[in-house]
C-alpha cells in the first residue's frame, strides 16, 4: 500500500506489528482513531505507556499485580497447600472464572519450546522449586495447555519435582463438556478411556 | 473479567474500544506487548499520538496528506478533468491499487446515515461543488458502497450535481470478476442484466 502521509504509515506499521493484525486491519483502527476525539487515542496511548513501565509482578508467584504480592496470594481464604502451575495470566483468569479453584497459582510465564527458543531456563520454575523447599505445599496441579510444548514443560516439571514430597497432579484430558463422542478426535477420545474415572470409587 | 492489576485493566479497557477488538484480544495485545521489549510499546504510543495531533488533510480533496495539498492533486500526470468521489482515504488507496484511475479525488469522509446521525452538512460535499465551479472538471465519478447509505448518497450527490455541466456517472454494478453466477445474489444479478452493456457498442 502506497499511503499518502507518512504519519498514518507509521502507525499502520506500528499497529500492524501486533498479533493476528495485518495491515488492513490496522489502517481501519487507525482510521477509526482518526474520525473519534483526540482524548481516545491519548488515552489509549497513556494506558500502553503506563501498563508497559509500570507493571509489577507478584514475587511470589510472578502473577501480573499493582503490589508486590498479588491478591491472590495475599487472601487468607485460599488454600495454601495447593498450587496450579500456569502458562501466563490468561489462564488464571480463566481458572477464577470456574469458581472450582481456590488453592494459589504459580506463572511460568510460558511454556518450553525449542523452537522459539524458550527453554526452561526462562521460566520461573527455580522459584517454584524454593516455594515448594518452604514445606507449606502438599499438591502441585500442572494446568498447562494439551500442545506439544505444554506436555514437554509438564513432563520436565514432574520430573524435576520427582525428588519433593509433594503430590504432583495434571488437569484431566477428555471429552469436553458438551462434546459429543463422534466429534472428538481420537487422541482425546483414546486418552478419555485410558483415563477414565471409575464411578465405583471408595 | 477481574484483572489483578488496575494498569492492565486500564490498558484492555482502551484496546477494546477500538471496532472489533474484544476484551479478549485486547488481554492478549496487552499481554503480547509486556512481553515485548518496552520500545515496542513506547513505539506504538508514539506512533498513535503523533499520527492523532499532527495528521493533515489535504486542502482540495480532503484525503489525508503529509502536506497542504495531497500528492494526487500536485501530481501533472493526473487528469484534472475527472473527479472519482470516495467515502474514505481506504477507498483511495483501493482504486489507486488497481492502476485503472488516472483522475483526481474527492473524500467526503462518509456516506449520509440517518441513523448514525450523519446528514449531508457533515459530508466534504460543498468543497465539492466549489471544486465544479472553478470549470475544469468535466466528469464526476460516484465511487460509493453499493449499500443503502452509499446510495443514498449517491443520489442526494446526484441531484446536487444536476444544475451543473458535469457529467455524472457511478461505478459498474454487477457480478464480480471470476463470480459465478449461481452463487450471486438475486438483486445483484437482477442489476446486471438491467445495466448490461453493449458488445456491438461503436
Amino acid at each position: 500500500m502506497n499511503f499518502p502521509s507518512k504519519l498514518i504509515e507509521d502507525a499502520v506499521t506500528e499497529i500492524s506489528r501486533l498479533p493476528g493484525i495485518g495491515k488492513k486491519t490496522a489502517l481501519r483502527l487507525a482510521l477509526h482513531l482518526l474520525k473519534q476525539n483526540g482524548a481516545v487515542t491519548e488515552a489509549l496511548a497513556l494506558a500502553l505507556t503506563r501498563m508497559r513501565e509500570e507493571i509489577n509482578y507478584c514475587k511470589t508467584c510472578h502473577n501480573i499485580s499493582d503490589h508486590e504480592e498479588c491478591s491472590i496470594c495475599q487472601s487468607h481464604r485460599r488454600d495454601r497447600s495447593l498450587v496450579c502451575v500456569v502458562e501466563d495470566i490468561r489462564d488464571v483468569l480463566a481458572i477464577e472464572n470456574t469458581n472450582q479453584y481456590q488453592g494459589l497459582y504459580h506463572v511460568l510465564g510460558g511454556v518450553i519450546s525449542p523452537i522459539q527458543g524458550i527453554g526452561p531456563e526462562e521460566l520461573k520454575i527455580e522459584s517454584l522449586l524454593s516455594r515448594i523447599t518452604e514445606g507449606e505445599i502438599r499438591e502441585v496441579i500442572l494446568a498447562l495447555s494439551a500442545t506439544m510444548e505444554g506436555d514437554t514443560t509438564s513432563f520436565y516439571l514432574s520430573k524435576r519435582l520427582k525428588d519433593s514430597k509433594v503430590k504432583v497432579s495434571t488437569i484431566a484430558r477428555g471429552i469436553p463438556v458438551g462434546g459429543e463422542l463422534e466429534f472428538t478426535d481420537e487422541v482425546t477420545l483414546g486418552r478419555s478411556i485410558l483415563t477414565r474415572i471409575n464411578y465405583s470409587q471408595d
